[in-house]
C-alpha cells in the first residue's frame, strides 16, 4: 500500500516509527506492506519518489533525507498538484486544523478523490465542515474515506461502530471530548489558577499555545459535529453546536460555585428529539454517581446511547501522536481488508 | 443465512425477536435475510423444517408452533443426528453452561464443524475449555466459530479487537465481569444482609437460583480464561485462575472490614508476566479514583492493556437477554461479511 502524506508534524512521525515497529505483524496477519511514495508540508516543501521508501527508512532517516531518488516538490499552493502527481493507493491528510472552514483540506481530499486515492486523515476540520460531500464523492468513486482520529485520538469509535455494533441505531451521546479545558479543571480543583494550570497543561504537552479553542468550547463543538453526523446522520455544523457559559471566566465562577462531593467537567451531549438532533457543550458539575467524575483530566470519555447495546462508554487510557497514528493505522487496515473483498 | 438452533431459552426467543425487528436494516445495509431450518432443546423436543421458516415466524408464533411443515424431532441424545440432518448455514450453541467441562456444547459445536456448519454461540463453557482445539478445526474447515456473548452479554469485546485495534498486543486485563457478586456487595454496602441482597438479585433476574459459581468466582474464572485465551493467547483453564479470599464469609468479613470511602467489588485480572499469564479473581477495597468503584452493581467492565492505546475501558449500560442475542448478530453479520469476502 503506498502512501503519500500531506501535513508531517507529531502524528506523522509517529505514523512511521508505528508502521516501521509493526511491519512484521502487518504482514503476517494483514498481509500488508506500506510505502511512501512523497509528502508536502506547508514549511519544508516535499517530494515525491515513485517507487516508495520503507516506513523504516522514513522513520530512521527523518524527512526529508533518505537515500531514494526523489523529486524535489514546489512548497506550498501546489497540493492539487503534488496529490495528481504522487503515484499512492492512499492520500493521508495529516495537515493542522483551521477551525472555520476545513479548508484546504477539504480541497486537499477532494483532490485525492478525483484522483483516485483513498484518504485517511485525522484532520477534524473537512470531517466537521464537509463530511456528507466528501463521504458521496468517496462513495461514488467507489473510494474510501476514513478519520478514526479525528475524534479521541485513535480510540476505536467509527471502527468500533461500524464493524461491531452491526444494524444499531445511535440516539445521542455524551462525553469529555477536550482534554485541555479538564485537564486545567482538575488543576483548579486542586487549588490552581487557572493561569497556573493553563501553562501546566501547555508543559505536559496537552494544550497548544492557544487555548481559546479548547476553553470556549470549540474544539469539543467541532468533535461533536462529527459524532453527530457520521453515527447519527445529523447535518449540523460546528457553530451549530450550543455552546453554554463556557470560557475562562466562566470556569473561574463555576469552580467558586462547586459543591462538595462534585467534580466540574465540560461535557458534550447530544440528543436526536423528533426527528432534529441537538447538541451542546458545556461546564457540568458532575455527581459522584457519575462515572465521567472520576477520570483525570486528561482523560477522554464517550458513551454511546444504542437501541441495543444500553449506553455503551469507552474509555482510552492514553490520548497523544501516538494513538492517532494508531487510529490511522487502523483505518489503513480497514482499507486494506475492503479492497480484498473487492477482488 | 440459515440458523438451526441447540437450545431455546430467554436468549434465543430475544434473538428471533431482534432479527425480526431488525429484519429490514439487515437486509439493505447487509444483504441479509435469515430462516430458521430447526431447533432441539433438551426439554421440549425439537424440529427440522429444510424450507425455513423467517425470524417473523419464529418470534411471533413461538416455538414450536406454525405454519411451516416440520418434522418431529426425538428428545435429548439426538444433538449429532439433529447436527447433521438439519440443513443451515450456522448452528447457534445456545444451550446453558456446564461449568465443570463444557460439556456436551464441545461435542455440539465439534459436530457442526465437521458437517460444514459456521458456529455462533455464547455458551461460554466450550471456549473456556477447549478455544484452542475448536478454533484450528474451524480454520482447517474453512468456517467460522465466533463467540461475541460469553463475556458481557454481547458487548463488543472480540469482534472490537479484531476489527478495530489491528497489530496491537494485548498484555492483560482488569474488570468487573460477576454482576450477581456485584450487585450483592452493592446491597450490602448499602446495609442489607447477603441473604436479602441474593433474594434481591434473584427477583430483578440478575442471580439464578444457585450463585454458588458467582460467589465464589467460577463464573468470573471462566470469563478469565475466555478473555485470556482468544485475546491473549493464553492456554488456562478455568481451574487455572486463582479464586482468592472468596465466597459468601469472605464478602460479609471484607464488607465489615471496608474502609471509608472505598468499595468492595469482585476484580477480575490478568497479566502477561515473563512469558506465562496469571489470572485470578478476588475482592478488592477499591479506591475513589477508580472507575471501577463508580459502576452501579450490575455494571460489568473490562480494561484491555494494550500496546497501542493504552488502557482501554469498555463499560456496557445494560446487559440481559437482549444483550447476549445482540451479541450473537454481530457475530453472524461478521460471518456473513467474511463469505462475502470469500466469493
Amino acid at each position: 500500500m503506498r502512501l503519500a502524506t500531506i501535513g508531517f508534524g507529531n502524528v506523522g512521525r509517529a505514523l512511521a516509527i508505528l508502521l516501521a515497529q509493526k511491519a512484521d505483524e502487518l504482514k503476517s496477519r494483514y498481509q500488508l506492506t506500506f510505502s511512501w511514495t512523497g509528502a508536502l508540508t506547508r514549511t519544508a516543501g516535499g517530494w515525491v519518489a515513485p517507487q516508495g521508501i520503507t516506513a523504516l527508512e522514513f522513520a530512521s532517516e527523518g524527512w526529508p533525507a533518505g537515500a531514494a531518488p526523489r523529486q524535489s516538490w514546489p512548497i506550498r499552493g501546489h497540493a492539487a498538484e503534488f496529490i495528481t502527481a504522487c503515484p499512492a493507493d492512499v492520500l493521508l491528510e495529516l495537515t493542522t486544523l483551521d477551525p472555520v472552514a476545513g479548508q484546504p483540506a477539504i480541497d486537499h481530499i477532494r483532490a485525492a478523490l478525483w484522483a483516485g486515492r483513498h484518504v485517511v486523515t485525522c484532520n477534524k476540520g473537512p470531517i466537521a465542515y464537509a463530511y456528507h460531500q466528501l463521504q458521496a464523492l468517496a462513495a461514488e468513486k467507489g473510494l474510501a474515506l476514513r478519520f478514526e482520529s479525528t475524534v479521541i485520538d485513535g480510540t476505536p469509535i467509527f471502527n468500533m461502530v461500524e464493524s461491531s455494533l452491526p444494524a444499531t441505531k445511535i440516539s445521542g451521546f455524551r462525553g469529555l471530548l477536550n482534554s485541555t479545558s479538564n485537564y486545567v479543571l482538575d488543576l483548579m480543583s486542586a487549588g490552581e489558577t487557572l493561569e497556573v494550570a493553563l501553562e501546566a497543561a501547555r508543559r505536559i504537552g496537552v494544550a497548544e499555545a492557544d487555548t481559546g479553542s479548547d476553553l470556549e468550547g470549540w474544539d469539543a463543538a467541532v468533535k461533536a459535529t462529527i459524532l453527530a453526523n457520521v453515527l447519527m446522520g445529523a447535518t449540523l455544523r460546528p457553530a451549530d453546536v450550543e455552546r453554554l457559559g463556557l470560557g475562562a471566566e466562566a470556569m473561574r465562577r463555576e469552580m467558586n460555585r462547586l459543591r462538595r462531593g462534585r467534580t466540574l467537567k465540560q461535557v458534550v451531549e447530544c440528543i436526536a428529539d423528533a426527528g432534529s438532533v441537538r447538541a451542546w457543550v458545556r461546564l457540568e458539575a458532575l455527581r459522584a454517581e457519575d462515572v465521567l467524575a472520576h477520570l483525570s483530566g486528561t482523560q477522554s470519555a464517550l458513551t454511546l446511547r444504542t437501541d441495543t447495546m444500553g449506553d455503551l462508554t469507552i474509555i482510552p487510557g492514553a490520548g497523544g501522536p501516538e494513538q492517532t497514528a494508531f487510529g490511522i493505522v487502523a483505518d489503513l487496515v480497514s482499507i486494506a481488508q475492503k479492497l480484498d473483498q473487492v477482488h
